[in-house]
């Protein structure tokens, strides 16, 4: 595995380090095996359990307005600051299953709950894959009881592996992070696509400290930290009825993160740096993606400035221009004018990589082959300026290629 | 040329007949040129006069806060209800060129007026092409200087290819219809993408008619039946600085529509069939474009039915898998969701060519041959009925393939 840390937009702390061998954080034992949902018999079914009887912890769900079963499932059957297991399975995302899948993913939680030896609400549950499909609770249950005999203390591969389905590569990492009581981890795994996912592909994260955090402090925290992470990406726009980041803290290395102390403080950005690079991953994995995006928009509007950083990062004009490597900041005035209805004129500045190419709402003379030069590589930056000032978003976006259209215009059949 | 009315979602009311040979409506000459603003050596500027003093006319415009230099010219500084001629080019979009594109869109006007004899407060112009790019004004004088001299009653033919940028076919057409003060004409060229457009491609639509239609009608008609065509189709979401459509009625026959007369719910009926096939005909020259969805929306909620509607047109997941000949209404559900946040459990339907594969917000068993055997047609439909009832939409989309990355990946380099 290369280097965790790798995007320029994002700025690991001094007090932050890759353990280089993974494993979980203390307190944490995880497996990931092969049931028989995946057709394709690779690993499809993964546990992870906390040791530790007084696990604190928080949840971000999707918010889509069809939700899978196993999301309404966790929403309201467990003790969200309290769960001690997931439950997860690739190839079935168990949505759009009607009565019967909602008694499926509660007895994936009850299963779960029985072979981890924890309590039926103290078990989240995550699925991802096809839709529509009813789960088969019998297969499950299986895989359940066969990844509890597998739960190891460096299983977060098998994990990360086992919640894996169009993704190109594998999204793990470990951390160790000094704060002044001593030295903590985090560990995580990720699969998917995005918040704003393709293919109900799904964006599931889970992140495990032996950090002791208050469930208060854990939920403010991820609240934070996903809103500027997997809150900002876009693969394609779309929105998963699966999506779940998941953050337990087993207490396991006595070191306490205190509300609003530096420890709280060290502790947080350590975790925004983590979940921003697991979702620049996530956008760079994005379904055959050549090349990143990011669009940062500033003025004097707050709603206006969100708008136009999603109608830019959702553009496929956009998105094909990133991905055919052409300069065409044509293309953002277009989902500029069309994200402000009624603005005209608008004076406006686009800068790409940092040179100036639209000013005052229109061209200006540029070198076109340095240009071109410049959004060759991997990450490439579009600076828009609206009139005003005080608000500012980014948004992180991959690009739409020919392996788009061919992992997505034949995947059900 | 093929039969112009060709979807089963047109109907030509018995009283419209396609003229086979083409041509204006009376009282029209038109001519399309070769000025060299394409390098391609194509024809690339149109000139449209019509030689009745009280000629009337409409205009619609494209929403976008971006305005192109033409459509800021048209709009500030034309009679709009007696406009008498239209400029037109392809090759160059004259958008984001600042003070200096005004000023060649305002020399195009009066170029255009001097050499068809009538005054610069009524002449539409109208560009399509790059953007950010000034427009050669002596180029384009040659230009409408040439046309003017090609000017001829069956000119539709080069004033529809001069138009054409990206389009894989050319679209126009002449009806007869039938009123009761005896047969008028309508003629209509067009060209381009969409309102929602793609490569700043544009929507340009010119449709000229011999009938007598005062001001306030045509400004009617056209209002009603855009918003049932052109502002119902979506090829990839995006919308242009450009896009405009111009309705000229000239009174050349003599037969006169009244308000609120048979003759205008004839007129009218007509010009919606037109317009709407046009539409389609846009969204089926898409870029690429395989095949053509309809998604049909019921429900108890206005902008929840439009959002839906839109969603799911707009979703590159459900392009896709159109482009793909897949059904996979799973996606149809991800964008339902996405569109409608915070509404789970969501009780919805849906039925693609007429099948329920959905009901109550869940998958019913289908016949997967028989469902993947009806979506491979030309065209696809889709019915999405949420709870409550009182409002139904439609939106025409294409979709997305291979084709539309090809075309789009490598612009403007």
């Amino acid at each position: 595995m290369t280097a965790f840390f790798r995007s320029r937009w994002v700025e690991a702390p001094d007090h932050v380090r890759e353990v280089p061998d993974g494993g979980l954080a203390q307190g944490f034992r995880a497996a990931g095996v092969a049931a028989g949902i995946k057709l394709s018999g690779e690993k499809d079914v993964a546990l992870l359990v906390s040791d530790h009887p007084d696990t604190t912890s928080a949840v971000r769900f999707t918010a889509s307005g069809v939700l899978a079963a196993p999301v309404l499932v966790t929403r309201e059957r467990c003790r969200l600051d309290n769960l001690r297991a997931v439950a997860a399975n690739s190839g079935n995302a168990n949505a759009a299953t009607g009565g019967r899948g909602l008694d499926e993913a509660a007895r994936m939680q009850g299963a779960a709950a029985m072979v981890s030896g924890v309590s039926e609400d103290q078990v989240a549950v995550c699925s991802t894959g096809v839709i529509g499909v009813q789960l088969d609770g019998r297969t499950m249950t299986k895989g359940l009881l066969a990844a509890s005999g597998a739960l190891r203390p460096d299983g977060d591969a098998d994990l990360a592996q086992a919640i894996m389905t169009t993704d190109a590569f594998e999204k793990r990492v470990t951390l160790e992070v000094d704060l002044p009581g001593g030295p903590v981890r985090i560990s995580a795994q990720a699969k998917g696509a995005g918040m704003i996912s393709p293919n109900f592909a799904t964006m599931l994260c889970f992140v495990q400290t032996d950090a002791a955090v208050p469930a208060e402090t854990a939920d403010l925290l991820l609240g934070v930290t996903v809103k500027r992470s997997f809150d900002r990406i876009s693969v394609d726009g779309q929105l998963s009825t699966n999506d779940t980041v998941v953050l337990l803290c087993s207490g396991a290395s006595g070191v306490a993160v205190e509300p609003e102390s530096d420890s709280e403080l060290r502790f947080g950005e350590a975790l925004d740096a983590l979940l921003r690079q697991l979702a620049l991953h996530i956008a760079r994995d994005g379904e055959g993606a050549r090349r990143v995006g990011r669009v940062l928009v500033r003025g004097g509007n707050g709603e206006g400035v969100e708008r136009v950083a999603r109608a830019v990062a959702d553009s496929p004009l956009v998105k094909t221009a990133l991905y055919g490597g052409d300069p065409n900041w044509g293309r953002i005035a277009q989902a500029v004018g069309a994200a402000l209805p009624g603005t005209a004129p608008l004076a406006f500045d686009v800068a790409i990589e940092g040179t100036t190419v639209c000013s005052g709402g229109f061209g200006v003379p540029v070198d076109a082959e340095a240009l071109a030069g410049a959004v060759g590589g991997d990450e490439v930056e579009f600076e828009i300026t609206l009139p005003g000032d005080g608000f500012e978003t980014e948004v992180f976006f991959s690009d739409l290629g020919h392996e788009y259209v061919t992992i997505n215009a034949d995947y059900t059949t």
